[in-house]
């Protein structure tokens, strides 16, 4: 069970993001591209980071809108979400190329990401930029209940597909994470986070919002390394996973 | 004498130049990388465009400024400068890429090429980009009565040096270009136009404004795809280099 | 019966529409503010063009979405559509004023338009910025069918309704502009412009595109400047009305 | 003698500054207006939090760079100038007016600021934006040991001159600002910062760098509050002068 992580958030004067203290303990660095944050020379210095802690670079392409974090739905035509992520997943493996790196996946960011996972045509533009970029890009994207429809269209395009699951969200039913609306969506215990990761790196059941037992395959976990706290529950993970391991 | 042309600046709902007009008759097209023109669907479609017609690809890189339209100079440090320019490169070359075809060369535009000619630490971060590319990218730059400093600095960081003239242009003793403000800096006649192209690509002496004899060297001129008449004036340079040539 | 056009849709080094070519023939200028098109320094032109011709200002906020040319909806909270448009407006407002203009009515631009007229909140909160703006701006929206919920929330707010009409697209019989994408959408005849003109000039009934009657209340007509055939479509209106008026 | 202090600089979701920890202690918050940084939402939240704290608004205008934060100098035309801070003073007085404020002066930020103090064509497209503005806009700009040319520039136009002294830098005998990069340029003590606030507010020289007497003119002290040091800095200059006061 690998850990992933969004790094290089940070824009010209702006800092946001404990980048140095969370990469020691994660796997992959999803790196922003400059559209929702991270302008060239952030990027430039956060594959550095993450090329000496020996981390896994993905892209983290997004909506152009910095103002809006990449947040905000916008209702691009295919073509220009293929052309754009062609685009960002270009410059960052450019930027990775001149320190000697290269990009092992792709992680679509923030609208963009839940866009793609719920309008199939978005999906399939992010693929169509994926398969015709070179170094065989691997997608990642949300694992649910069933995977089976986006693991079909993911080998349609022959795109490797990275199943990621979250440690501190609850799902629903059908393996969806329940909006942070809902009371009991977030998890705060850090028992009850290990113990969902633990579940499922061992491919155990989890247990849902509505308390109903849950398998859920999982390549990858997402963490976030926002602050000191969020930092702190990435780093027992990390311990949690390397214990069982042994 | 091959012929170079700023292709590939329209922006979204914004249209500009003649691209299909002029294409046909130029060897390189400057192709724009977003930051100054040219959204990631107008560069997909762009280099598409040069690929039909054989056109080698270049990469158009500039200064974050799209309302200045790339021709206001900025105080960018060379970090920024070198990392900008890896990363609209990149972005280039990976939708060149996802077309089957692949950059040659890097010419800046507007004030981030006029700021490489007379400021080494821009020449530097830009050649030093370039070194760091893969495909062994040529830089093109602008010829002078002597080009030996610039072909210097350009072998030290093992980048090639493609020199170019401007057909319209008018020449001062130490062959740079007339400000466009002096009278007589831009030539009209198509007389004079095709005497200087000429000239050129003959290793003969041009006559400067002042009326000296002027050697230039030149591996490309620089030429305009704006509107009807620099198209035609591109059509009938290509058509005298094509019958010098048998 | 007014006219009113969009116009200042320039940006930069990209020129777009004819605006000195349509103005002696409209009321009320619909001014870009700089989200969609029209930098500063075009807004501060295009304010000049306007007052010399007593042509009336009005500010046409967007989203912040110049690629997008503000055509694509972007999920803004009604919070920050309301600072937006203040943002804008206020900004219009300041560059008409140094030349001795005020603005009279705000026209929302593209998708914002779109989704003002099919989402309350996005409505709303565009009237809410309205009625804490200086100098009574008047909001201009589409006229439909029946237009008694839209006049009675910008009643809410204290907020005087302008119902624009559309003089060469066709209606539907809920009074709402048939979709471009569907046969016979877009009136290509001058003779049928000029007749669905006069008929909503004279308080008559037009005809769908299902060739029901339709009587659409209007304060001002839509009409473009974007190429030669287009003003001289706005010219010939003009002329018709004129002579009515007589 | 007032306290200045720049203000509003978070942008969608990046923060920077502790806005709400210094505004009880400054008179003047000067408000970014979204062109080096703070976006319309945050725009609006930073008046009302000054309207709270019966502190003046100021407008800091800046050049259109995000990235850079508006510290990289742009080779913009007086014109292009003189709109964009039309533009952004605009969208800021509206702000201000849907809550119930107007702006009282205008201190252009970063690069402007400094192209402002040393290119009288810059100063004057500034100038002219004040004089066409409604409300007599002040201008906030640096004193020095000569502000005669300063002050009859600012005549000319009519327009109210705000000078302003730096409490923790050291100045050179020209009573200009010595740059950061020089050792000594910027004041760590308490004890020698109190001590210029309280000179200048008596009219009492200060030391300059190299040991002699400086006579500084000074309406109001630019003060900081970007991290807690800095913020207990401005509390404590507040205090010194409050009880100097008395």
């Amino acid at each position: 069970m690998l850990l992933n992580c969004d790094i290089g958030e940070s824009y010209g004067a702006w800092t946001m993001g404990l980048d140095e203290q969370v990469m020691p303990y994660i796997d992959q660095a999803n790196i922003a591209c400059s559209f929702h944050a991270g302008d060239p020379l952030v990027m430039y210095n956060t594959v550095g980071l993450a090329l000496r802690h020996k981390v896994a670079l993905g892209a983290h392409p997004a909506y152009p809108d910095l103002q809006g974090f990449g947040r905000r739905s916008m209702a691009c035509s295919p073509d220009e979400i293929y052309a754009m992520v062609l685009y960002q997943v270009g410059a960052l493996n450019q930027i990775a190329a001149a320190q000697g790196g290269s990009l092992s996946y792709v992680k679509p960011h923030g609208a963009l990401y839940n866009d793609m996972m719920r309008n199939e045509p978005v999906l399939r533009a992010i693929l169509s930029a994926l398969s015709k970029s070179p170094g065989n890009l691997a997608l990642m994207a949300m694992t649910t209940a069933d995977n089976q429809p986006l693991r079909a269209v993911c080998a349609e395009y022959g795109v490797e597909l990275l199943l990621e699951a979250f440690a501190d969200r609850a799902y629903d039913e059908e393996g969806y994470i329940v909006p942070r609306s809902t009371q009991g969506a977030v998890h705060h215990s850090s028992d009850t986070i290990l113990g969902q990761v633990l579940a499922i790196s061992r491919g155990e059941a989890i247990q849902t919002i509505t308390g109903k037992p849950l398998y859920l395959e999982a390549d990858t976990l997402c963490v976030h390394g926002d602050n000191p706290e969020s930092v702190a529950a990435v780093r027992a993970i990390r311990e949690a996973l390397d214990e069982q391991a042994i």
